[in-house]
């Protein structure tokens, strides 16, 4: 399926799209797995592109994976309605397809469930575009507000850790914890950043470093592993995350890695905060132990950009996110405000 | 001086050496460096060999690096002899050096201070050789013995996980966490083990994935960041690690992501097992947090097997060691036998 991506998704010469940009036709994106190399352009033109993007991570970022699938789903219709094929079949299947690309972020499952609600009540192309349209400028929307909250909580001078990236390029545009972040550094009030290199796609050395530096946030990268001693040595004040899905007790799923660190927050009563937009919240998950986990393949353990790292034939487990209890959270930021407690997130 | 090194430790054709052999004029070593891709034999003639082997890691691991400066001090007074210069002060100038490779492991600074010792009371080149041969062969002796008394600690059907490296390439021959685990195998006491990759330098992935498979013993790898959730699912019945020192108190500094890993034993209740020979235990130290932490180079975090994987010009911190405090430690596994309390190591 990547080889097939990679054939029909044109190069572009237009501005980079970060992440992502509806232009009337396809939906351009940057994509981030030639990050930070290459700021590579990817054209989507219809709803298999989209989805091979989202599985393998050229789009990535529970927000902006909810937002791409939309705009497949529109694709899809649109490019059935001008082969004259039934354009609601079409958008029908591939919101089902979309839905299996990555089983954990529950944004991509509620996105697609209202698109295929709207392509069974009739809904023609045109509208399918509009409603992915409207998504994306409410996800920024969102971004905006979320990030307003999550700046008051940031004192003058303080250090921050975060894991993977959850800046604008993981949402339609404004980014989820990285953003309070970056917005916070541009009020004078976060002095420092410490980045976890996130493996095993690098997500924090490869994405998150890209943002801060365009930004001019001052950071160090740190193998996942080192977060925990320097915690401990009190070099950080805040850590902030963001979320896959939020079960309704509070528990959150987010990437691998995040619930270590959330034990080493709790040891040394460093304020844990979740930034997340409200559609991250999925109140039909009782507790974040029912989530499905998505297993991603062993290779992106044994490889690393590339290059083979273990010996041949070894065998590697890799858990794309776990899950972190509601207690070690201090407060859940959304757009909607901050939550201390996880019966105000409902 | 890596440079140095490599145009004057020569190849070799004779067995490789697991971890190091003494042939009487030189120390023969397999470059940990080069592992899992190829097992290169480096013939060490000099102390400025020797050292630069432990400093860039090609001879690594606590018990084995305090051997191998042994070695490299007896090199520095044999090939002084040989040059008609003084043997003495050769040895005492080389052991300042070796002491300044890696500054946490204490075998290395301990084997060093009885040589220099040996060295100002007029010890020749002979002795300082045949003293280096004693400290690995009582290295050996050591491995079994601890081993013995760590494989006690197993039931049948255990399923460990253990991070960094610390079989027998980490030591003279025998060792530690890992050579228990791997005699647990041979026992049926293991019947798996989740195996931590380990970066920045990727020993897990490298160095302990290679072990396991020479020994057949069925493991996986995982990033570090995993490990916590996997302890979380149930899915461990004892952690083991090694360690650089150990204080007077218990605490344990050990490769750095040690302590988060003992954050989730204690947090799921799964027993944090630290095996070491006893040489490793430091009375001189109150506490861990009283260590000096190496810190490494950043490009070691910056790439990965010589690729690049953050933006030009990022910056990292690279602690090669953490702290792990004695009350999340389980048992501490020594050459002596099973300590409960620290109180017993002494």
């Amino acid at each position: 399926m990547a080889s097939q991506a990679s054939r029909s998704a044109r190069a572009d010469a237009r501005p980079t799209p970060w992440p992502m940009e509806w232009d009337g036709d396809s939906l351009r994106i940057v994509d981030q797995t030639r990050l930070p190399e290459e700021e590579r352009v990817l054209r989507l033109r219809d709803a298999e592109e989209v989805a091979e993007a989202i599985a393998v991570m050229r789009v990535r970022g529970a927000p902006a994976i909810g937002i791409a699938a939309a705009y497949g789903v529109a694709l899809a219709a649109l490019r059935a309605h001008e082969r004259g094929e039934d354009a609601r079949a079409a958008a029908l299947a591939a919101a089902a397809h979309l839905r299996s690309t990555r089983p954990t972020a529950v944004n991509l499952a509620a996105g697609l469930d209202r698109r295929a609600a709207q392509a069974r009540g009739g809904a023609r192309a045109a509208a399918l575009i509009a409603a992915a349209v409207a998504l994306h400028d409410e996800d920024r929307e969102q971004s905006r507000r979320l990030i307003g909250h999550g700046v008051a909580l940031l004192a003058p001078g303080t250090r921050v850790l975060t894991h993977c990236h959850t800046g604008p390029l993981a949402t339609g545009g404004g980014g989820t914890a990285l953003g309070v972040v970056i917005a916070g550094h541009r009020d004078g009030r976060v002095a420092f950043v410490w980045v976890d290199e996130t493996r095993p796609r690098l997500q924090g050395a490869r994405i998150t470093a890209l943002e801060l530096r365009r930004e001019g946030v001052p950071f160090a990268l740190i193998a996942d592993g080192a977060a925990a001693g320097i915690i401990a040595r009190g070099e950080v004040d805040q850590v902030w995350v963001g979320a896959d899905r939020v079960a309704r007790n509070g528990d959150v799923v987010n990437k691998v890695g995040t619930y270590g660190l959330a034990l080493a927050c709790a040891a040394h009563r460093v304020p844990l905060h979740v930034a997340f937009p409200r559609s991250t919240f999925d109140p039909a998950l009782a507790r974040g132990g029912d989530c499905p986990i998505e297993e991603r393949a062993g290779a992106e353990v044994l490889q690393v950009a590339g290059t083979a790292v273990a010996p041949a034939g070894t065998e590697a487990r890799n858990p794309a996110f776990d899950v972190t209890p509601a207690p070690l959270v201090t407060a859940w930021v959304t757009d909607r405000g901050i939550a201390r407690d996880p019966s105000q997130l409902a």
